[in-house]
């Protein structure tokens, strides 16, 4: 027997573990433990089912297991494509203790969510991600949503699955474009919230590259402890769980402008957090020599450093406009006082982000 | 000042108040104690909107408002119609301390709900029920929700607004139809829950169905007593709050098969009601007289007491097999124990309910 990690996300009467390792959707009774109905539908796409979709539907056979299959993207993730989720369960006659599995990469587990928080007011469901970003950061915490042409993320809730079930294994076949956008949100647990992670991720990112299953093991694993701790103190992001959208108010509105289609998630935030870092010190919080060793470490993956050139100031100013963080008119951002520590501030230099911006005009 | 009665919905940190009043929509800071940023979007339909915008509108002069029409009617009631709900959220970059004020009845304040929850993973809501439907029922408990082609209120979300405002006036525009439909759920606060209530009814239904505006605020008190009670003891239906769904199973029925296009859902209860009422009866619970007083009551304010043609025992089976109640494949209907008294039940005779069924084939 492979050896699994139990990781615990603490939210009282909504608390769920998480588990990781190899193999683990090859283990009997993964599942079952989880389940509380007699009804499954699982949700995944077209680039996943080929590859996982019959083991997970083989270890189901007590129940009524039924499938729908998305297309692949981040430019699916709308409101009429979950539409195709409530068809099939009502079609499929699915009542409130039905269980929905979400196999798939943050897209999938984003409106699987959703969508288990919407149907019949609220049904229960389980995360498998089946790709490094999903694992370090998607599937946890109950973030749920779907994107809007205005926006990313713009409509959704807050919705808690019941496990998230994270086997490393599948992060074999993940291409490597999307295991380096991957590396962008592991990245950010070093630099919010843990120093001593950056330091380790600089000396072992080659190995994460050459996808050293227990470096990735263990990046995953400090990437879910570092969110369950923040998720937990902060379920609705009141305060403290907005830093770990470092580099997301950028990110976003790179990808609202791309309409969602070209820049994968990881690679928007990863030139979004140079942003930040580079606002950081121009407010004198952290250092050029601090910006320059992050940059280094993304250029190191091969993500993004600047905006893509279609990300005018103008685009930009626009699209930050409906931020999830803007309160009452005023944007607020996540800066870094130093590498390991992100603070939430309404109170920047609204002039040195114009420069900010304007200098990828 | 005219008198302003004020309930409570008792749900901890989600409670909140109920105003009900004669021309509460002319009084001025009605609003102003539950709205916590600056911006709002007022959400009415193409029939409310001429009679009560404009006074709602002009009682806002110290915040950002916006506005959606919606057509009127439940077959709007749908996951496109919410689309034109968050384009104009995002267009006017409205941010998560925005409020929606639903102007409007159950279509419009349910509608408006679940877009408060949805948007932004959920921003504050305030009813203002301007139908007699909506202010004895569906803007009191957060239920919130759209249709889907094959279930009434699949879609949706347990989501408590900051405040309902029921201003009687509105009740003086209504047409006669949406006043008895909203009469048979007056009617079924007394059926379930409260005998004295039901008697009352009796004696004073030509008041009512006259407006008489005392007999009508009595009536929507009692109601939102009634309501508020069972809501404050078990919010997300867990248990008892079923009962709140009496005729509903076979009334959600109907308005589906008909494409919530023809009957109003007031109707389509009334004749579920019965329905309950005679398996209540077939079961031994309740006595025929009771069954011919329900039946009379709801014959006196005009409403149907059986489904329509389109309804027959295949159509019914097919449709009820995805209520909301159904638990592991098997139904649970509320009947009555008495007039006063409802229950939640799986344990009906499954043979009576087929002859009910098929006697309206």
């Amino acid at each position: 027997m492979k050896t699994i990690k139990k990781l615990t996300v603490d939210l009282g009467e909504r608390s769920y573990p998480i588990l990781i390792g190899e193999d683990l959707l090859q283990s009997p009774n993964v599942f079952s433990p989880y389940i509380h109905g007699k009804q499954i539908l699982v949700v995944t796409n077209e680039t996943i089912a080929p590859l996982y979709l019959q083991s997970v539907v083989d270890s189901l056979l007590a129940y009524q297991v039924d499938v729908v299959v998305l297309p692949d993207g981040e430019e699916y993730k709308t409101i009429e494509t979950l539409g195709a989720i409530f068809d099939q369960l009502l079609l499929k006659s699915h009542n409130r203790t039905t269980t929905l599995i979400a196999l798939g990469g943050g897209v999938v587990g984003d409106m699987t969510g959703f969508a288990a928080a919407c149907y019949q007011r609220g049904v229960n469901f389980i995360q498998v991600p089946t790709t490094l970003l999903s694992q370090v950061d998607s599937s946890v915490g109950g973030k749920t949503a779907v994107n809007h042409p205005k926006g990313k993320n713009m409509i959704g809730a807050f919705y808690q699955p019941q496990c998230v079930i994270a086997d490393t294994s599948t992060l074999n076949t993940l291409d490597d474009r999307q295991l380096r956008a991957g590396l962008a949100e592991v990245i950010k647990y070093g630099l919010i919230a843990d120093a001593e992670f950056f330091f380790w991720l600089e000396d072992n990112v080659d190995d994460l590259l050459k996808r050293n299953s227990a470096a990735l093991a263990y990046a995953i694993e400090c990437s879910c402890q570092n969110k369950a701790k923040i998720v937990s103190q902060d379920e609705r992001e009141g305060g403290i769980r907005a830093i770990l959208n470092l580099g997301h108010t950028f990110g976003h509105a790179i990808e609202t402008a791309q309409s969602y289609k070209d820049w994968l998630h990881g690679e928007a935030i990863a030139a979004g957090m140079i942003m930040a870092a580079e606002l950081s010190c121009a407010m004198g919080w952290i250092s050029s020599e601090d910006v320059d060793r992050t940059r280094e470490l993304f250029l190191r993956c091969d993500l993004p450093v600047t905006p893509p050139a279609i990300m005018t100031h103008q685009k930009f100013v626009e699209l930050m406009a409906v931020d999830k963080k803007v309160m009452d008119g005023s944007l607020r951002l996540v800066l870094l006082k130093a590498i390991g520590h992100a603070e939430v501030t309404a109170n920047f230099d609204h002039e040195k982000l114009s420069d900010i911006l304007r200098f990828y005009d």
